[in-house]
């Protein structure tokens, strides 16, 4: 530890949290198309393959060219392919470097049939579509670990709330099985953005095709694509949609990830006092030596923030475009780069946060007694017992409570109860004892068995249906990795057959 | 007509553009509960019959609050059943009309295992829903339209662009049909909405359940959905999300939208001239008598705008919520019916545009022989025809070009061909007539042929996906429409039998 | 109270907390051009004294006008003028009215040398500056509530927080003169709104002037402008930018209320238990006896929301206008009109909820001794008597609480304390009573003596900068109460002349 | 020119051009704290000064102190001093660096009587004044050269748009200083922002001050600040607000920029003609050897965009924030600074194009006459001659237009007016001669004199007062750097005699 705060804690922050909550202070942003050189070669050499096989360039030619970018991709991943800002992109890098090796007959060959229009559309669907894959990816572990804890929790009494006040007692199982319902609902998003936007550009050209006798089927196979893209100029045009969907989905996903992240805040406040954050996800004070910040939490909510604001931008380049390719859209990419860098690790932090934070269970069940809490409850049981009306019970424990509270008590009396319920003029009969069983939470959680509630039972209901649906995201996963793979045995396959 | 700059026109606005230009200068918006009634009476019957049949509340109770209920719809459909700004919502509304007629014994037994949060949730969705399937069928019609004009224009020749300059010719067909694809995936957009949200609410109270034996799965039949949701507390919690999906949804529409307008407006300025709007989507001028203007247009791009803010606010609301219910999301009421009403004509009004636009074929066919457009072709013929790479080619036609522009020339001859290639090295024969014959639209438009591109051949194939997908999209209208029939078949036989 | 909640409160929520958070639910909006009649009449009427006098019409025609105008005039105020949605807005409204009464010879002349853009760009401008006068008044009293509350709060010990955790002792009087602060900085930008568009756009025309002799001067002093705009073009191309500006300025106000209301939201909960919100401010549930919910607090800062989004279409609309006017503008009037319903009584509200807010001073100064929240005084003070650095001394004292915690203890002890600073290998000597002298927090707070700190001598001094700034404020709004005024009676005098 | 398709072009694109456009594809973003070690420097050196005189660190210690800091400032200039990713922030790599150099005894004091909260308020403060600056410095350059260009073709003819068709000749001329009177505005919001935030907040603290006798008065001198901030809690609470409010001025003025561009860019098409951006300002396609892109401007737009949702970012993250610091507002950091970079240079930008620009005079002056463009000065006349009113005047004008159009005629004829007329039920005596005469440009031009209008006279009257504007923002500027200068000389003074 050497933070100017660290004395005070046994350990410093974990490696997630601290690369989270770094920001930008003391690390830059690498430039945009670094990220892209994989893919960029991956789409040249399919472009390639396929150019040879219709006999749009000379087999020679091609293999000379395969070999190339081949070079390029294993010095890429040793971090020896530096891309020369000279160079206006990676395009321009890559076929440069060929330029260099193989002379402009040999390397001018690349770009036949070929735009940068549709190169640049190619590489960040591939980009987008392997982010897709890593949220999908850290969202499912997530859920794994709220089900986990739904579990555990099945049991463990705490306030919920509305309005941040005190509603009804449920569990605190009930809570992140809620969340994990919600997260469901991301990884589908994210998955019907995979079914929508995995599709191959290349081959639109500036968008408005080539002459050249070009195979798209054969590029989307080498390149794992469901299909090519069914109008040339689509998805030229539409250079903002595929990013601006997938910051939806971000989006979406850090909200409620940060409504996560606002609950854990508040219950780690000396005040709510429910939970105990773990040192790793704690951080100190410059100045104040007694701090125990929940600073990983704080810099979620701002990403939420964060992503709003760049889903704005790319709606609002995407608006009112006139027909064709506009230049605006390249700071599309820009933009969901930044997006995907400040959330993806996002739900993996939750997952590390969710599994070594305390839970105070004792703290949270003395709170589930106070405040009136379980007047609903009692609202419930008179209806239940009489045959008096909802509307009429209720008007009777809410006129209870009001003396109750003038006499500065704490809960509900039978004579108080008695006394508004006369007033309301109504007549039923209660007891003491009915009362008191009304409000014990044990036996009136287990009641409230309907689908989705609190009641153990309701739970483990849920976390089955929940952790089905997990697997069949997981295996989704599986399946789309497998597509991915095949591309590229295919490839270097027909790359050996040139 | 008797507006203020009528005189100028045959014809004055259609009704479609009347309406969706007016604005709300002279017109104020209802209040939101009003648009609630059906649903919340739906909802209510519903709940009623569950509660009879689980034997929560007597049927003799049930069958007349049953009684009221349709009556208060009946009176609804005819405007007589006004909501009383008194009362706070469409809730205390109806439960006071109920109190007035059957007294609290009978009415307040309406609300027994139910909270206004649960409710007024289960409202939205089921309004939220049939706005979905309002925009899926508008994008249908639209659908429709785009590919009957792709069809008809597909070989008509126009200058396609890049950066607002003519890039390559192609034909007005291949445009049409190319936005057909955009708005395809944005029909596939609020399918996965349906699919996600189709979920019943009612049944979660405040978030935490009930000890009433409810039965959520029957509600859900009666209501139309596919299912109760998972959890109780996740959909108060997230009341913004499916609103924010929606709305999400709509933003993607109407930046397709936004786009197709933009590119009539500059098509229809007196200096492009390849189209002319009908009387019936212009507007003249207070002041101006000449003037002819593009309004409803312009207003669909303000709306895109319009669109973007409310999706902002809608976000912004769902951040960084505490656990539970707060009044926040009271709000994302009001911005998606915002949202809704500012956009649900869009689609439409532009069937209505395109169907009666005048497209000036001739001046789009002669700016297709302007400005070096074909020189792409040429290029591709040079490659195609010798030996020399694709990069050579264009670096030497590019030389030409400039040299033709310093002499203000307007087209590539042989002389400064020849001349281009010498300096950069090269040794490729082309003749006039090559060069004529590269240039010719009919002929490489034709070998455009790929997949997706203006080709007559690919733009066929391409018509008949979207006509298959439309087709399915219909379908999809009808099964989601039975489906809700059914269960009000089925509410009323219940009812009957209570 | 024929609220469904309400009989738990001994009264309802008061007027201004109805009818902010009602919301739109059970009540419409009302045509957007009912709000700009009275502006419409006027600008009209400052016109047509110009025209006469410029000798452009006929006086007799002149005065014929005026009578008309004022006779709607009267007629609009007694609610008897109501727009017909036949006629596109207020300005055909008008002089629709004027064409019946005078017929077209003389009600014709009244558009002479006006065209609509620059007649509803007067029209909003008018309004606007009506709005924002609106914003300064009820800041203004916000911030007089504040640092009176201020004064009576000086001495009300309470912790201060960071990161939601107990950071330092501060006075609950420090914490609303901050509040104080932030507003002060809001009404500046309202004025400097003022200044920068208290500028008369009539006489632009479309934008590119007019050959009649108007005199701009003479209509900017008639309707208490403070200049003509500079160009005709500028204020009719940018008609987004003073609705923008303003929304901007709104927006800020927002985001400062809706952190006092988030700390009023935190601060009443079951768990801070720091205040107590009126009945007039709290709200029940519909299913929930118990409970008393922060209502109006939510609401504002789903509003702060709401506004956010507001703005974000109107810099929306506002980007990348082609030359002149747009259609699109026309939507600016629909939202700056949302937004300042939405916020217009924002400031208001808090005045309200701050004024009978009832503080748990007792409870404020118990939690003020807890969780180390001294310590910092602590280092404090050991620096200021030893003669070992900062750093150190926090050092040891960050180690100490460690071992603190590790025991289950809640203070600092004189042993933690001396086996801290051995280990830190530090020298300094401090006793028990040094330790307990330097957490006593009325000494401490009375050394925080530094401008702008919580030092009740700081503290007494900030609040009469901002009492000063307030009056000078209030100063602001009768100059610009009086040129209104006058403008008008200018206006009128030179009517009884024409 | 190594660009793929550099061949047509006869230079390159300028340097400022090729930055502005580039974007981050082959460049990364540095460390944003790189930003702020001179500020960081110098914040730290007024603060040690201060301490010293304060007696609060001892001056031999103090002298160090400054000597070590001033060594890293230096040290900083050549490049040396880079930031250790290893140390959180700026902030602790300088007391790292003392650390070592002096040991813990020394380098521990500077944090004396500071938080990292203040310290970093200040930094960002000291950042973005600079920042505000340059933006004040590039906005009157391009107002110069507005007015400028103003004065050079104020009798330039060209079409006025409204809606995109042609509405009234006016004059290049106005049109440039139209764009100079939003300019305007802009500055004087920049210089607003500094009036608002040239404030001190070093000596806040955590936001609840220090027991040290610090005096912020004297490092506000200092560090050239007008005062100390008011609450020392409000600069820390609301650390997002100066960031929103420049980022505010910043969007307000791309739109403006984005108005401008977009006008450039239809301009510029094929189809209007009406300019010709110099090839610095031009880009040519990876595909297409004909291309003359206009990439700077369409840039620009995206980067109104890209402002526009960094704002939304900041504003979300100042929502509801809980009382004191929170985390989330590290954020703004970034934002401001990303909103920054993509932003400086726009208006340096259109000040190189719009002095580069070739403008087609002679296209211009013949599209002024065509399309009944002056049919709004025939009615004027005919007001202005006859007794007949504008709005009769002007429908008999409507009429006659729709039957010229009927006939194929681009003008209006005299029998076609008296036709229309007559139908109208009109009389007024028009010639041949006083239609034509109505017609004539230079005519009309020189009467729309009024204030405001494009009259070479009235026009004159602009661009004087813009000019004197524009000296006055000049000075300011000068005052504004030279109060600077001056704290740093003070600061050199004070060290001297410690």
């Amino acid at each position: 530890m050497n933070k100017l705060w660290g004395k005070r804690f046994q350990k410093g922050p974990s490696a997630l949290a601290a690369a989270f909550t770094s920001g930008r202070d003391v690390r830059g942003t690498p430039p945009a198309d670094e990220r892209l050189i994989p893919y960029d070669i991956w789409g040249s050499r399919a472009h390639v393959v396929m150019l040879a096989r219709q006999k749009i360039i000379p087999r020679g030619d091609a293999r000379l060219l395969i070999a190339g970018l081949r070079e390029i991709g294993r010095f890429s991943e040793k971090g020896k392919f530096k891309l020369d800002p000279a160079q206006e992109d990676v395009h321009s890098n890559v076929e440069s470097w060929l330029n260099k090796k193989y002379g402009p007959e040999v390397s001018g060959k690349l770009h036949t049939a070929r735009s940068r229009n549709d190169q640049v559309a190619l590489d960040m669907r591939l980009y987008l579509r392997e982010c897709n894959l890593e949220f999908v990816s850290g969202l499912s572990s997530l859920i794994q670990t709220l089900i986990r804890l739904g579990q555990k929790h099945r049991e463990t009494l705490t306030p919920g709330y509305t309005h941040h006040q005190p509603a009804q007692v449920t569990t605190l199982g009930h809570i992140w099985v809620s969340y994990a319902s919600a997260f469901s609902r991301d990884v589908r998003r994210f998955q019907d953005w995979y079914s929508r936007f995995n599709e191959n550009p290349l081959g639109s050209m500036t968008g408005y095709g080539t002459t050249f006798p070009i195979d798209r089927d054969l590029t989307s196979r080498l390149l794992g694509f469901d299909r090519p893209s069914e109008s040339s100029l689509d998805p030229i045009q539409n250079r903002w949609e595929a990013e601006a969907d997938l910051g939806f989905a971000v989006c979406t996903m850090m909200n409620h990830l940060s409504s996560l992240a606002q609950t854990l805040i508040l219950f780690s406040t000396a005040e709510f006092d429910f939970l105990k954050l773990d040192d790793a996800h704690s951080t100190g004070s410059s100045m104040m030596p007694q701090k125990r910040n929940p600073d990983p939490l704080e810099v979620l909510k701002a990403k939420a923030s964060v992503a709003q604001g760049l889903l704005v931008s790319l709606l609002s380049i995407g608006k009112a475009l006139f027909l064709g390719y506009n230049r605006d859209t390249q700071w599309t990419k820009y933009l969901i780069m930044d997006l995907v860098d400040e959330t993806r690790s996002a739900a993996p932090l939750l997952v590390e946060i969710l599994s070594s934070v305390k839970v105070h269970s004792k703290q949270m069940a003395e709170r589930s007694q106070k405040g009136f809490i379980a007047a609903p409850e009692v609202v419930e049981q008179i209806v239940r017992a009489g045959r008096i009306s909802f509307r009429q019970a209720k008007g009777a424990v809410e006129r209870a409570i009001r003396y109750a509270e003038k006499e500065g008590l704490d809960r509900l009396t039978l004579p108080l109860l008695q006394k508004a319920s006369q007033e309301e003029g109504l007549r039923f009969k209660v007891s003491e004892a009915f009362i008191r069983q009304s409000q014990k939470s044990d036996v009136f959680i287990s009641r409230r068995a309907a689908a989705g509630g609190p009641s153990p039972g309701a739970l483990e209901k849920n976390i089955s249906t929940f952790a089905r649906t997990l697997q069949e995201s997981k295996l989704w996963l599986k399946q789309k990795a497998l597509q991915q793979a095949l591309a590229q045995k295919l490839l270097a396959k027909m790359e050996k057959t040139l």
